[in-house]
């Protein structure tokens, strides 16, 4: 579904859950004149960061509060157009799925209307201390009908 | 198939047709005491750009002389066990498919016959000026035998 | 002058010319819990990326436009305090000397007062063909007083 | 000193006391065409941590045996020529200053006898754990007669 040129335009014209701005600078750059296919990740998971935050649970009460940090268990990104020095990106968050220690976000990397690139990212929920499985906080669970489409 | 953990031990148990050592600086790593997710892509182009060279076409040759590019189009990365500073790491490079335009790698970072992370790398062949679609060169796709499993 | 520990407290004490918030995110840690002595110097760029657009010149204009680039001709930097995950951090823009096609500005790292780092900055003005020396815009130069203490 | 054009290729002609060949790859330059001003650092830590391993005292064993880090208080960078996409470069360590807990090293960027770089960079030894300054291990001091100048 993430893979289908027309589904992912589809998916994307919604309104996402939670939106980054992101500016290009030339650290993200590389001298193919395009934003480096590695430094998308950093924007994904800025993102990500973010979208927590805005839940009022910063990565940081997570970890000290909750006792769970989030780790990336797998990723899938497709990479449709380039983005280029200065572009004004957007980066959004969706919650695909969300159960138990497992949570699945759909993250497009946006430049007006146009998809540069979408990606798939498959998070575990682990104690910090042990990094065995942990369930996700209730906190953040009851987000999750808000958050999904 | 690249999911399944028992079939990604296997594939890695094989000789790879290309591996490169690669050291974990602090540079690589983030404030988890692990290598950053982002940074494997890194790793992972690094080994792309040594192989093809011990190929005997490295990418400036193939720029200028066969006028192609490649650009990643998909990835999809599992990350399985964390690499950590002053880890010694071996990056695979194995094709997948070859044919047309079009080049799929398999690729794992490997800590001595532990599988840290496996990818699944999709490129496009391009006209190094109009970014079209371009048939990969006869010299490249010669080494498909010998590098194929 | 800038080496000086309590000049440089007097010197980020006055307001500077120009300031950019920056959050601290996993990307730019490193597993010695802090941010990666080589990150600062993206986070400066970017306040003299963001300056320059501030001032009514974005970067992408002053290369069309006046058909010049500015290059790091020297950076020095005292590194006084360690930023940490999740801290924000504001990066400041002061220019120091502004004279035909050189340009040297001050700036620092700030958490809330605390300066964690001072940098002075060399750049030089060039042809963004023939990369010799350019003499600055005057329409840049003309800021030269508003923007100096 | 190490700012005069001539004195700096006079430091770089004698053999240094140690030397790190780095590869640029992609994720390496930006859109300008060369090597990110920022990621001079990193090779210029690659190269201090290659120096460590091998006088017998990789940076590891620094921390858990005699429970000691080097941490970088100040660097001087000269940016002189730009490194481009697959230069092969040479990144030099001549170590100027070591007493009590202070460690000061001159280190180059190559690319064949072109100087691109010069770097001073300033290192504290500091307790791991109280982060308070630290004699500089008897051990590391004894190779001082060898490696300087």
């Amino acid at each position: 579904m993430l893979r289908g040129g027309s589904d992912a335009r589809a998916a994307a014209s919604v309104t996402p859950a939670f939106s980054l701005p992101v500016r290009v600078y030339y650290e993200d750059t590389d001298a193919a004149g395009v934003v480096y296919y590695a430094n998308y990740l950093r924007y994904l998971e800025r993102a990500r960061t973010e979208w927590l935050a805005s839940l009022g649970h910063p990565v940081a009460e997570l970890e000290r509060v909750h006792e769970i940090v989030f780790v990336v268990r797998r990723i899938e990104v497709d990479y449709r157009r380039p983005a280029r020095l200065s572009d004004a990106l957007d980066v959004t968050v969706d919650v695909e799925v969300l159960r138990g220690a497992s949570l699945t976000l759909l993250q497009h990397v946006m430049r007006g209307t146009e998809v540069l690139a979408d990606a798939r990212v498959m998070l575990a929920c682990v104690d910090r201390t042990t990094l065995r499985p942990a369930r996700i906080p209730i906190v953040l669970a009851e987000h999750r009908k808000e958050t999904m489409p």
